[in-house]
């Protein structure tokens, strides 16, 4: 009997909103390795709304590939070289690597992979948040928006991997910190747990500009988008003069399957002087070291906290990349395999 | 028999783009001046469409207050100082000032005002174009946006009176220069009196972003925005990665009656990381001086030229502002009284 490994992968496209039954759980055989590959045993699986990006037909752009039907999903997984081929993998060596949501990965070693350290001071799962792609994305985010002392910024989807590590980032620049959640529960737990100052919980029109508007007293002066559409638009309507918008993603338009329009009052940019300024995580390859060490610093010194929400096995999968979706997550979700 | 002069008030408010008969001529009588007033004969109004932002109900904002019905238009004028008793101004002074589209105004000298040289180097009406508002404006925004030698910046509105002088002051900084503009004769005039590379005229949806494309075979570095709306959308989609959009205005929007949505790719700022800033000139009257004399510096030498498109006489002012929003402008346009 051949030896098999479970794998997720991409069943149908989604439309609009991720469901659990866009993917299916696979069995995959066990193949031995050719010269120049190697193994991992995938210990932890991010899950990155971001890469629902690439679930559509000819989604594929300089960043990444569209990922093909019936394939393993593409996405960001911390594994151990279990077997090897190639000269530059030995066993028992850690990485992050985007690889796929899958039990075992055969590489080449042409993948986009980290090296992790041998030893770990922090749990490893760290290093696919707060010390990976998303706690990058909120610190490239908070460095762009710059916020200083006595500001207000206002972060959504602020209860989400990136968010709350945005919002701890931008407390500890002295300002103060509004978080939009979905429900009361997530902004009772951003207050209580990661020092935001107030939340206020998503809603639509008006009522989401009023929410922002008693919730930010002295107006917005940094909004940290990681939403679009009607939240941005919400956002932009209680922006101060000259304030700033740091786009990191826009996770109200990675479901839509026609383009949504955008905001309707983009004059505010002109009348209120803003700085938009989008930015790629994935884009800056090269700063991810150093800023690596400085999170990594701050979790040691006890003044940023790694909320993580841990489910286990890969069937686990499909619900929890779906549940990022609606937001039921609290924190940076990861898979334990 | 009472002293009279003509003046151009706001008959009813404009529904979207503004028509001639949303204003009208009328004779105001000439009062004697109060201690503290003076008065001045107006010898040159300027057209900016940028005011008609303020002709709508409940415009008024921290720039300035919406426009009562019935009262002269408030707009920028060139005006001698005829008769005073203000300490500050002097028969025969020359001054730039925020009064409106009258032959005569009377102020307290409380309104924005500034003051001329006694000797003029170029036409009088150059201080309401290129050495007024608009040349600051174009001036402002190439500054934002930075563009360097290679890079390709397009301009919308580009035969208005900020575009006109944008794109040579793009030109100047080594760029290849690509105007948007409403009809060929304009396109024509842009390449061969100002030194455009290349023109796309407005169409709309994917015809203006293939004519964009053609345009701008390496892509958009600097869109500088004069429009909004579908041109801006148009303009985002040929962006290149990292590439800068200035908005200075946004003609297509202040006739609207109902808020438009906007544009419907702003993902893309995104992923391709893009900056927008949007900036409103009238913010900036400290650099006034410095950038004057810059842009003087630059028409002395002949390397600026300065385009006007003038009308004759107080009766003009009315179907001259509403051409502003057709494009049937080449430049600045000004009123001589």
């Amino acid at each position: 009997m051949t030896a098999t490994y479970r794998a997720v992968v991409l069943a149908r496209r989604p439309q609009g909103d991720p469901v659990p039954d866009d993917f299916a759980v696979v069995e995959m055989p066990v193949l031995p390795l050719s010269p120049g590959e190697f193994r991992t045993r995938n210990l932890f699986v991010s899950l990155d709304a971001g890469f629902r990006n690439w679930m559509n037909e000819g989604s594929g752009d300089a960043v990444l590939p569209a990922m093909p039907l019936g394939q393993p999903v593409m996405g960001l997984v911390l594994a151990e070289v279990s077997e090897s081929r190639h000269l530059d993998y030995r066993p028992g060596e850690r990485l992050m690597a985007r690889f796929a949501w899958e039990e075992q990965s055969v590489s080449k070693g042409a993948d986009f992979i980290a090296r992790l350290p041998g030893t770990f001071r922090f749990s490893p799962s760290a290093y696919l948040g707060v010390l990976g792609d998303t706690g990058m994305s909120a610190w490239f985010g908070i460095e762009i928006g710059a916020p200083v002392r006595g500001e207000t910024v206002l972060i959504s989807a602020a209860g989400g991997a990136v968010g709350s590590i945005a919002g701890q980032l931008a407390k500890l620049a002295g300002a103060r910190t509004v978080g939009i959640v979905g429900n009361e529960a997530k902004g009772l737990w951003l207050v209580d747990s990661l020092g935001y100052d107030a939340f206020v919980v998503r809603g639509v029109g008006n009522s989401l500009v009023s929410g922002i508007q008693r919730a930010c007293p002295a107006g917005v002066d940094l909004y940290f988008d990681n939403v679009g559409g009607a939240i941005l638009e919400a956002a932009i309507t209680c922006m101060n003069e000259c304030g700033r918008i740091v786009m990191c993603g826009a996770i109200s338009g990675y479901g839509a399957t026609t383009p949504q329009p955008g905001p309707a009052n983009l004059f505010d940019i002109v009348l209120k002087q803003l700085k938009l300024q989008g930015f790629m995580t994935h884009m800056r390859h090269d700063r991810y070291p150093e800023v690596r060490a400085a999170l990594a610093a701050l979790l040691e010194s006890g003044k940023l906290r790694n909320p993580e929400h841990m489910l286990h096995g890969i069937a686990a999968v499909p619900a929890a990349f779906a549940d990022l979706f609606s937001g039921r997550n609290l924190g940076k979700t990861i898979v334990t395999l």
